[in-house]
């Protein structure tokens, strides 16, 4: 996998540095960082773990408003949620393996489990995660406010503060 | 998206569920996880910011020894590198968006510069990247050696050591 991996990025990196179409304002790179949450199924959180290190995880990119804010589901017994109560600090990146584009926002969580927060996200079915129901005290819903991004395109990267 | 995506997370949760095929074993975790790395092309790299936020950024997936060590080309102007330099713990996620599969490595990271790792991740071409060639100064070789494990399917995940 390496050895191709590797060619086609040089490739793809060549290409983009001789046609010349990087990104090189705030405005084209927030457009291009919206587009890719826009159409991005999943996405990775960062948090801090309980043992200071950096921890990752998967979420399904549910629910957004611009690039200030971004909704999550998950578990109010899952590793994750603990985390957050002691250390809100967070963050969330959007990939384009295909174009080597990426989009990291820094930002804190918040833990919600109001019903309307709840019912924002829930969907038929969810109670294969949640048996109780929306009510369950299991569901929680993260609501992550970005402070900062940062949008990567081939050799250039861009950041970028979120007002 | 957020509907879509949802539903198809929840029909292949339940069908999971159903069907039983979940790992529960640390031997299929181990397994499933090196698979996940073997045919990755990319990973996500976490680090900790100077500020003490979470940073995540996608990598090139070019060599790797087992579950216990990953090797990622780097510039040393990078500001990975910088945080690095100062805090190297780091944690390396592979996903398998299709298959709801995760695998997360937590460990740590060294900066080698020493010609034999240069020239271990050297490809033709390289010098897109690195334009003064394998010796280039603002070339490093980031080396993740993992401490534990965290691999994901589904409604289940399984935590294991890293001899």
């Amino acid at each position: 996998m390496s050895e191709d991996t590797l060619k086609k990025a040089i490739k793809s990196a060549q290409e983009s540095k001789n046609k010349g179409g990087l990104i090189t304002n705030q405005r084209d790179a927030m457009a291009q960082g919206l587009e890719l949450v826009d159409k991005s199924a999943i996405c990775m959180l960062g948090t801090i773990g309980e043992d200071g290190f950096p921890n990752i995880k998967a979420m399904l990119n549910l629910r957004h408003e611009g690039l200030k804010k971004i909704w999550f589901s998950t578990n109010t017994s899952s590793r994750r949620v603990q985390q957050l109560k002691k250390d809100n600090r967070a963050c969330v990146y959007y990939v384009d393996e295909a174009n080597f584009k990426g989009l990291m926002l820094v930002g804190t969580i918040e833990i919600l489990q109001d019903i309307e927060s709840r019912k924002m996200l829930w969907s038929e079915g969810a109670e294969v995660y949640y048996p109780l129901g929306v009510e369950d005290p299991d569901y929680s819903v993260l609501c992550f406010t970005a402070k900062q991004a940062n949008f990567y395109h081939q050799l250039t990267n861009l950041t970028f503060e979120i007002e």
